[in-house]
């Protein structure tokens, strides 16, 4: 089985990591630079000009320039080809907009770093995550087969099927929303010598705060709506939030608060449970 | 030295187990079954029913019991006694409302978790981080070198200075706000079913979300004015994301994230120069 991934960043070199962890021999394909240092580290066996004859392609380019690739690539007839992008709705459309000789499948692995590129990558990034595979009236089930032996091989711990619909929506709310919320915390006025003021929670908050806004804008323009969705959802609560503080109400705001500690706690419950 | 912890729970607690680490016997008043098991699992030597005789008090009590004892308890004349509530102007306004026997300093350890109690304590709880230390024109300066001297046992990694405002200003920033944020978050009707579909940022973002509704109420009500203010920058700077997502302004939603990245990366460099 020939494997060949497409942009060695954070994602593609931690994929290429996990599976020569795990004993496999893949390609790769990157700007000139990233190659050169792909294959002097071993991350890479070969560095080829063409991504035919290959029957595992993984796509791990950020969404444009993924659909850009899914598009005019020639990529060998029925070869796997798997995009990571963090949006699937728009990338689904794009490869179903005409007939292709390979079989295309949707993924988008659950994990990341707040640090992005090759050096940065590792091939423990998986280990124990979930990679969301997304099902479609065209997927080839021996596809999706194929692929789920190979993520189970770079580590992952489970994987989680739904419609591009339904992986959106999700997205929407448990990454797109944060990654808005914690570039919004850090911009107030207060943070400015905030050193020996901040336990764990400021930083929870503000972890991921630093992201590539080139890569994000397209994202959330990707994800208009779903991701409008959830921000006004949160604004609503906060809003919720405000006005009882605002009126020195305490009992609305004792009630707020619980109502969020309940809901924490069923999800906390429906985390082990799954 | 004698020392006595009141209120044996998660701060009081990993107080006395630190201390204990440290070479410390301390003593500890609590309800009768918390202080029957700290008896029990050697957490504190004695169990008094009076904080007099004690030249060391640290009242790790929810605000409004801690200025209950303030104002009530018989401390010893000269006793250095210190609270560690999250708000501090509205715990030192109480103290000073009339002349005390005892030596006040107001204190907010910059360490917790989300759970509470005794069981969840543990003598690793302030390894390395900040105690922040009010300073105020009654505050004796060799109580403060006392305290310092304890908070460095304990495992303490440095002590921050500054005045109840600042400090009540800073902390609704970086923890009161926070607690917000996250308790408002896990509202989404999008969160059931969403597990295989997170990665680290939605855990970051939730992890707090769960408060003690009695004593967070109070802490917001104890700084409404400070809350209210970093909830209102927020909420703007939710609300321009909102708007340029809305328009489907991609290079103003661009501009934005880019903002925020700049701001991370300052405070980024700003911690590590502290």
């Amino acid at each position: 089985m020939n494997i060949l991934i497409i942009g060695l960043g954070l994602i593609g070199g931690s994929m290429a990591k996990s599976l020569r962890r795990a004993g496999y021999a893949v390609d790769g394909m990157d700007r000139a630079n990233v190659q050169v240092r792909a294959l002097a580290e071993g991350v890479i066996a070969a560095a080829p000009q063409s991504a035919e004859g290959y029957d595992v392609v993984f796509v791990a380019l950020p969404p444009d320039a993924a659909m850009r690739a899914l598009d005019e690539m020639p990529f060998s007839a029925g070869a796997v080809v798997a995009d990571l992008c963090g949006v699937k709705g728009a990338v689904e459309r794009c490869v179903y907009a005409k007939p292709r000789r390979y079989r295309y499948v949707g993924c988008h692995p659950m994990a990341g770093k707040e640090v992005s590129g090759l050096e940065n990558s590792c091939e423990t990034l998986f280990d124990g995550a979930s990679m969301i595979v997304v099902d479609h009236p065209q997927t080839d089930a021996a596809a999706i087969a194929l692929l789920e032996r190979l993520f189970m091989r770079m580590g992952f711990g489970c994987v989680r099927h739904c419609t591009s619909a339904e992986h959106d929506a999700k997205i929407a709310y448990t990454s797109q929303l944060a990654h808005i919320v914690s570039n919004a915390y850090v911009k107030s006025r207060t943070a400015e010598g905030f050193s020996g003021f901040t336990g764990g929670s400021f930083q929870d908050m503000t972890r991921i705060a630093g992201v590539d806004e080139e890569v994000w804008s397209r994202l959330y323009m990707l994800n208009r709506d779903a991701a409008l969705h959830e921000l006004d959802e949160l604004l609503a609560h906060l809003l919720d939030t405000r006005a009882a503080l605002a009126s020195g109400d305490e009992d609305a705001l004792r009630a707020l608060l619980r109502e969020g500690r309940l809901r924490k706690e069923l999800l906390d419950k429906e985390r082990k449970i799954v």
